[in-house]
């Protein structure tokens, strides 16, 4: 096992790192920007190391950086956390060149995921459904035109090359297609220097279904069940659950095996989430894209197996055999997580960094967690994600994680700045998602208008 | 179900059982005394209710109040926590007769269980083991003699009538019993004008090992495993765990077994306890006491077994039935609670009230808990218990829960009061604590005389 490891990451989910290292008796090396010099995860690692200014390009996202001080402090290999650096195959890369451990999969598998022709290519050779839409690249209008009459309407342009939102539009109807296709094609030519586009079908409303797996060293890949991400605002996940009352048992079993076939199909090492987009009615599921990191939304799976996933992807890259097989895995009750961000649900989500005064977060009783960033007194950066803690609670069924789930946002109190705590607890509350009927629509096209007009 | 209910008690229990109401969808109505206007559970609860002076005896002890409180409030049950009017057998019938649901057994169980030597013929009729002795009063020294030559030195003599430590004598050789009969009989005629008196062996050292039973009102009876709770001070649990490893499945088995007629014998409903000594060398195990209440320790059962004790009180008393079979109940993983005091081991263990300045709660990761009555800026009152939080982890073995706890007290900050949280982390660092080699004289007899001298 590693003696030392350095978490390339700041916020709930390096303390959560930090938690789990020295849990496993490694010792652990934070780095920090100038602008978290006080964060929690500074405070409570082993060590810490300044990288930069506030700015994340400049500290986070910096690799010569964050490797220096890896290099300097001796530690033996890097958790990415999720965003900033974890998904960049080049810096896994890069560690790997200087014999430090990237906790996570390989720079070369990272690459086959990332991009989105390829992944699909091989998720088609790995037997698992993909979206309807073009295999490979399309270059005229033409032909696009051929393909969506196949699929059917809506469908999405996208370009080969794209990224940012460039070279992207949504096409309801055979007559918009040949203009939508000229005018993204152009787009992209500008962006990308390259006019290749590639449509898929549209596929919404759905559940945003994700199936967590877990693969080691050995070339044995489990998965841990799923969690339903469908309660969204802007393509961001705002409550998590596990399980998914959308599927039964047999669509379970059959999205399980799929994760674990599209994980196996690139080699998969550590941990990682199948992303699928499920049609309620017809009971298909479309692989989506697969997340080659921890995810926020971990610690559902970790209450309703028992799992330690961010211990498991630990053990992993230090070369042990994975801790279970599948048949050990069994899903026990229900959990939800509510994310807490500091930021006005009344100001249309405006960010609210500051300084905070009062704080009490929930705790005690059976089956509640808290992973927070968050101290009476700390001063949340403007400069970061609005994240700033979790709630997260396992109850015997899903009623008894709602009760929890408003037990706790109620006992919840801050000062100083404002959250989406009332939010969460006015979105829990709603008939629809209390009776689990909710898709990737729910939040911004039924809940929030009546929100914000009652907010008014 | 219970619409609304009264917690009779104050600190960590009272808002233990609020939180477990409020997620079972049931009021709660608090009582505090005028030292406790700012304490944690008036805060936390629906409604509160202030009964009288800081003084226990006019206040949480003061059973008018209590019951005008309830009647006040329209609570339909009283929930009495432990300590205080918990085992008062008179305050639970005085409930049954203003059609209070008391939240616990019968005012006449409690007096089976509460009465030492007819709680002992009790368990002799039901084939429960116990601590040999003699089986009624005594009333001559030659009497005495002779069973104490049959069951062995040292023996223990106690006023039948007694109570408060009046006519007990620890009596370790033959030579000093006659001695030790006539000024313990004579002690207890003139504090309770009786002189009979009953003996035991003494069994010390031992292991303290208690099994957590549930039963309800329609006589279905269950035990959920045992908790080790040797490590004591001054007669105080200090630490406790579950399973213990000191006994394997046979002996388990057997106490979970033994535990369950005792309970049966005295038709007891709702949550109890049955404590235990075990004598480690023969295996031989003895009853010692029945508690007739929620326990302090009941958090680690909760862990292993998934059970919400405290939920299962409120149903039972609802008149629902136990939501579990024997069969049901499994073990998984292992679970340890330090009970943190707000006192100073420096000074002997010297309470500590007063204003709490700062403070940081451990939070997060898989398996820590922790039942807390502290937030920044509260002062504990110097009235009660200075018990002020549990920190309870649940790990996949013993050896992960240890590192938890490690981890949960080195996270734990709080200035304004001192606490035992580093006596705590210096016990749990302890070799023979880690190897889970310990008794009940461990921690006065070896611990602390060490623990001592180094702080010298």
């Amino acid at each position: 096992m590693f003696k030392k490891i350095l978490i390339a990451n700041r916020g709930e989910i390096a303390v959560r790192i930090i938690r789990a290292a020295r849990e496993l008796g490694i010792a652990t090396v934070a780095v920090y920007s100038e602008a978290d010099k006080t964060s929690l995860h500074t405070l409570l690692a082993d060590e810490a190391v300044c990288i930069g200014p506030a700015k994340s390009a400049d500290s986070y996202l910096n690799m010569n950086s964050v490797l220096s001080a890896a290099i300097v402090t001796g530690a033996e290999a890097i958790h990415p956390g999720f965003g900033f650096l974890s998904e960049n195959s080049k810096f896994a890369t890069m560690c790997e060149e200087m014999h430090i451990k990237f906790i996570g999969p390989a720079g070369s598998v990272m690459d086959k995921m990332g991009d989105k022709i390829n992944a699909r290519s091989e998720m088609v050779k790995a037997n698992v459904p993909v979206i309807p839409g073009s295999d490979g690249e399309v270059y005229t209008g033409q032909e696009a035109l051929k393909i969506a009459d196949k699929i059917g309407y809506p469908v999405m342009l996208k370009a080969s090359a794209g990224g940012g939102g460039k070279g992207i539009r949504k096409v309801e109807k055979k007559e918009d297609l040949l203009a939508a296709f000229e005018s993204a094609s152009q787009e992209a030519v500008a962006a990308f220097g390259n006019g290749a586009m590639y449509l898929e079908k549209v596929i919404y409303p759905a559940r945003h279904i994700e199936v967590q797996i877990l693969g080691d060293s050995f070339g044995h890949i489990i998965h841990l069940g799923e969690r339903d991400c469908s309660l969204q605002r802007n393509n961001q996940k705002v409550l998590e659950e596990s399980p998914s009352i959308a599927i039964g048992k047999t669509l379970r079993t059959q999205m399980g095996e799929a994760a674990v076939r599209a994980a196996k199909a690139v080699g998969y090492e550590n941990a990682g989430t199948i992303e699928f987009l499920l049609d309620e009615e017809t009971e298909q599921f479309f692989f989506m894209e697969m997340n080659t990191r921890v995810q926020v939304e971990h610690p559902v799976t970790e209450f309703v197996t028992g799992v330690d996933i961010v211990k498991e992807q630990i053990r992993i890259a230090a070369g042990q055999p994975l801790e279970y097989q599948q048949d050990a895995i069994q899903i026990t009750g229900h959990a939800i997580e509510c994310r807490i961000n500091a930021e006005n649900p009344k100001f249309n989500f405006a960010p609210s960094p500051g300084k905070i005064k009062d704080l009490f977060l929930p705790s005690g009783g059976v089956g509640l967690r808290v992973d927070s960033a968050m101290y009476a007194g700390y001063s949340i950066p403007p400069y970061y994600d609005s994240m700033v803690a979790k709630i997260i609670v396992h109850g015997e069924n899903r009623f008894e994680a709602l009760m929890k789930m408003q037990r706790a946002l109620f006992e919840f109190e801050i000062s100083g700045v404002v959250t989406n705590a009332e939010f969460q607890l006015d979105l829990i509350s709603d008939a629809h998602v209390i009776a689990g009927d909710y898709d990737t629509s729910f939040l911004m096209e039924k809940f929030l208008p009546n929100y914000i007009k009652q907010e008014e």
